[in-house]
């Protein structure tokens, strides 16, 4: 949704600032096309260049297609989280121009940009192999949205000496997107090194008591560093927008 | 602790960068006071003027003031968080100069700055008026820190021309704190009407099924609006140290 | 809230059916007093001459009589639910006309309606003893409705003919409320019995495994009769109220 | 079971108003057909016209089978949820004349009545494209009762101005149901903005902290709007059965 | 409720074996009397001799009280279940001929039988001293209702020579309760030495990780040894009424 | 094992009633058979005539039929529960003699014996189709160990007079085994009508906030209806051993 | 219990390398005394010099007294765990002789050896001031068994130039107990950096979602370092005495 | 990591007793191996001789493979655990040389030792066959790092004989690991008979409310039998890698 037009239009009638012809005519082709089964906000931050989403899981590759045939009206970058390996497989039969990253379970319309378009970089560290996944799904949104990322990976707080190593890098960026399965504990030692903002994102790697993510997701509410935010187990696109939002507000000011 | 002061030197001893004897030398007069029961980091954020933080809950009146006198000696404004008045009624007749502000259990020396001195404001929301201590904690610190706080309260979903009203601003803030108990539900709609970061408290407000503040916790997790961030039940404080991380980024760059 | 108001002003003006100015106008005169730490709904369904609610759980007893006197200007019935017997002695003394029914938790300001203005006819039958305060407060609600009441109380299961003699009683009414603890099954043998609206209500009622509500709450959800629906844990006042909402479509049909 | 004959017997003996003979020979001829591993209620609400329902978790093809052909002897519609594209199949094949919907994983037998029967209309909203199938359960079952069912698909709290934008035809309405998964807030905001009855369907939809529906359960059991009821995760039929609920009193009325 | 009366009554109404007069008549002198609060049970079990319960928890005294003159109409012996030292002292002001016993928090009206009418033995065993309440709860009910009862207690797993000692005792027993907290581990033990019915008690002895009572719980449910059955956690009571369940069999053979 | 053999030895040898020499030279021949990856009890219960079991869950088809071959050598009935489809095919090619009862999961060595050698009879009740599987399995057991075996299936509470219906045969059996999933209250009122002995099996049937069998445990576990015990989730086998116990008591006494 | 004793019995008995009435004899003298509530393991360890343990939580004053006194006959070191403030006020009213150590909850009798008689060091270090009273715990048990205790309090991983600190001298250990609540992320990061067995303690310690330990436990279980192990929550005395196990098995070799 | 060196390294640094040319040129040719998506510790113990460990679980084939490469670079021996039965046969194909042992999910790269070099042995009991996957997990590894190992399996507390027959041979042992499913009972019982340190694993053997590992771990930590410690569900690699803890200490002394 396009949020700022939404919120003027409900406040300028509430404050009597805009007639209701304008409001009207301006509803009339803003914000959604009704599919039926889904309303696709058409319009939503075209102006920003950010790219469109779509949350693939438990949706059929029908429904997918449908929704980003809509959307490529209006967008150039479009993006489908959660989307696995059939849904992909379909999809791609359909739609040949669409890129799969399968270790993010990324769809992909549009192009990479080359180079950053923002003066914004976002670390992203993962505490051990197996969170490659959530951390890709993470940077190929940022990616899409221009902004640079810096990747660190394996960095588990078993060897300190690893972290040690990378924290100058991580030091000059923007925001530090930290990501760990198990106990979770990696977030709360960064967080103690850096006064960058930390989002944390749990993972469901583990077994036994990490409960699908339950554990770190805990650990890394409880931090003892002070700060640290955290998101849904495998959001890594949730890390990537709240990144996004603290992008506008810095390029607002 | 001081995070810049030790990631370099830890990062130049790594480096070569610097001689042993400059930096055992720092080492020596640096980060902590051994107070056999606490190790106190007198050093920290020292230049950056934020307040000293002591977390209360579990320590005795004796042990918060021993942290207390020795903190003084290097800062002038701390807070004590999570301070029972039980607490607070001991402390102060020792400390008759301490503050308590029983809302948000909060003690605190020094005095709140007259005026913020950056140009970083925070609005704190709140569901319903049993949230107020929590978002009491997190005003005080961000005040205490000199940061203008604008307080928004009671704004339900059950009642969405109340939020509607308040609106445009919330849009002028640069971070928004969106405290809530019971569904959890305020900060998704928050966060769908605003583009700048949406920071949740889930609090313990609520009976039967909100278990204490599970049920606003995992509501927030799970926020359809993206990008929204979430600290642990009844943390105000940690939400203000987290919009804390964010003004640092913002006045760096 | 006065939610037909507000939802045909919002309709109005994104169809425009309304100049801004009479909307505005309205909108100004409307919906909200905010009392800084409350904003009270002054004129929510002033023309259904349904009770005002303030949920007391979390609140000062300042601010419960701040709110409450606020909303005497505009209404002749309030009730306060979840009130402790310590809120409501210092209550008392400042406000003496109030009423407190101790064992439903509930403030009454104003006077329970002599004989039922309305045919409809709300049963509630609570499956011990101690499940007593929660059906107290559904039925002290209802009644301020004026909506009339049968009680049954203590029809546990274990005494099936104690259910069978009541429920051609029950059968005439036109919506039974179940209250249970422990074991929760109750609402699932009455629905098996009756065809009218059933809606269960779990108490904290038992020890051990029945989890301070949650073995109820779950029991009720699974419940093999269908068409059960179900409210939070020792929530009377939410069953009360969805009762209200099925007499309002009868009412208005 | 025909509930009104079975309490009318119950209580008429009881009572002393029937004659044993009477009662027993009734007896002789009502309620079910043991098949062995089932009991058929072969008369339930066969007056009614409302149709029969077989819950196919956990049973075989054959048993499925074995029950709609003893309940096709008495009832033209029946029903089975919760049937999975492999059960359907192999039933498919044994009974061609039954129909699949594979959205909503319901069997058909007989014919989804043309128009309305009843003067009782409910609306179905979800907030996503995949809380679609639970939906459709919802919606099938409620039309093949003759009852009229709109349809409002995607209406995620994200986007309120889709919200808004359907609510005078919500309004208009007997009841609304509201299918929700992952932070589960639409029912709550859903029934803040209007008066009539709101039945909230929880979904598994989602994925990490939705904990399989738990999330969205517990967010709608602590609704900040008074009145909205709850059934299990995913069960579409429940909630229609309780509307149906709802629409009996009204017509008995 | 007397069970036997009640379901040949309705056994007799559906089967065509009794007219209705006589049913009636016996019907209107049975099962309950309605105190409005509570519907007592004033039949249940007279021939057999067992004592009448109340469960005390939750109840207010002068329920307890009522509950109980009315009762003694008809018994001789009546126990109240978890009853607080509180709400014993306040019955006790007004019923001096009640008995408490503090350690099982049990109240008794009549007269401890001085020795066991039946020929049937229970043995309560106790993994620890802090065990001793709901022990004492099963063993006054059983001796209430004449039955024999040998007391084991502190045999923890943790010294299997006290279990030893004690089994050729346990062997003679017609059914043996095991009462543990923290891991309990010894209703598995015991059960395997065992062949007579075994029924666990867990109970909230512990601190932790026993979760108040549910660690013992589900380690009985998992016990590897076969036939071990449970009861709710501090459910002495609920153990003393199976193991009754088991003598009426025995001696109705 | 051999209860009564090891208990012997074992309190014998503790009272000095018996010489070591015999002890040992018993203990040499007696109990177990190890095959390295399992301790085979060779001669537990063998003058009772019991069946051996053998646990098949998380063995391999080769274990399975290494510890059946070495059963075999000393009992003529044995039977492995929780056997999936692919494990019996396994073994059938390798044992053709064996028998596979699929919907209980049960492989069975041996011959179901004509007719009951005791006089004792369970009955065994469903709540619902689906639950068949775990009755199986205990009716299986109990036929195996030559016990009369009555069932009842699909007498869900939804439908009280299925229940009444068959009161009179369940009240002529020893034991009341029922079995039930989704919300569990069937052995509640089962109870309340009964005097014998009542096992309570919770079964994983349903779907959402069943949790797998949660639901119906706890909701057993709280029954209302005193003297209610419970066994594990889907644990069939563990009912029917517990009936089993009461049976030998009786054969005792 | 005299575990070396009584395996031996047992074993020499089983295997005829003793003769009955020596076994028998042995028997007698040893290992239990009855005091009717608890069986006191008179001789437990004897000759060790190990303290003997009464965990109070759930037992009476008079209880702990009379197993005190028990106990004193063969003991000259005794300690109560989880002993409250309250407790010990009655006990050091009848036993002016016992020491109470408030912090840890520990009564003692007997002396605190002057200085350690055995070459193994425990070093015990917390993550918070919080977290002293279960440290203490564990402190006053193995100084009491004459094993050095070196501790290091307030080593939180937010600040981790004060573990660096310290390194040297838990290096130098025998065993690193380390105790820690919130998010318990400190035992992982410690034996990352460290060779020696590395016990971890979660504490209650927090709110929120930290319940009340839980979260540190399922971190310390999930640590990405290997070879960490856990006690129960706030089980300060068991890790102490899994210390003693390795002390004992290194001072055998 | 080799510990021993970087903590050297650190703290020479933080005392001034080493140049940082040194500590540099050592840093560089130390720790570890930046394949981008892990980073390998390629000397971690390379002194000690221990086997280097991969854990597999969430790895694609290929950067296991990757990994190895680097590994088998500086070490004889390569262990990989919960290595699935697919990962294995893709990474055989490419790795003849490495051997898969499908009962612990074992990776093997190198020889499992002839005889154990160090004095030092574990014994590993199990509570059933189905434990064993476990097991030989921690058994494995302990091979290959030259320790002896002694198995005892299927010693459930069912049959206890079982477990007094290899009694002797665990006393004899340094450590004894425990594995147990279902109850967890086994290694309470165990450690009430050994004072040796018992390592608990719980597994997640078991169906119904076992929870998959919950209800042994549960067990475990809440043993009445003080000083067991637990390490994670279906953990037999932590298990021995605890046990090596405590050797190393023991060989250094």
């Amino acid at each position: 949704m396009d949020k700022d037009k939404v919120v003027k239009l409900l406040t300028q009638l509430s404050q009597g600032d805009a007639s209701v012809e304008t409001v009207y005519s301006e509803m009339q082709h803003l914000p959604f096309k009704d599919l039926d089964f889904a309303r696709v906000d058409t319009h939503r931050a075209l102006r920003q260049g950010f790219p469109e989403v779509i949350f693939c899981l438990g949706k059929t590759p029908e429904q997918i297609i449908a929704i980003a045939l809509e959307l490529t009206k209006n967008h150039n970058i479009i993006i489908g989280t959660k989307c696995s390996a059939e849904q992909a497989k379909f999809i791609k039969e359909k739609m040949p121009e669409v890129s799969y990253f399968a270790q993010g379970n990324i769809l992909f319309w549009g192009e990479l940009a080359g180079k950053p378009k923002l003066d914004f970089t976002v670390s992203i560290v993962t505490a051990g192999t197996a969170d490659l996944p959530v951390a890709e799904e993470a940077s190929i949104y940022l990616q899409a949205a221009g902004v640079a990322v810096k990747r660190q990976n394996d960095i588990g707080i078993a060897g300190l000496h690893r972290l040690i190593n990378v924290l100058p890098q991580l030091k000059d960026c923007s925001v530090c997107i930290v990501v760990a399965g198990m106990d979770g504990a990696l977030p709360g030692v960064v967080a103690g090194l850096l006064a960058i903002p930390v989002i944390a994102v749990p993972t469901s790697v583990g077994y036994g008591a990490s409960f699908s993510g339950v554990t770190p997701l805990l650990t890394m509410l409880n931090s003892c560093a002070s700060g640290v935010t955290v998101v849904n187990i495998d959001n890594g696109f949730g890390a990537a927008a709240a990144a996004l939002r603290i992008m506008q507000i810095m390029h607002k000011k």
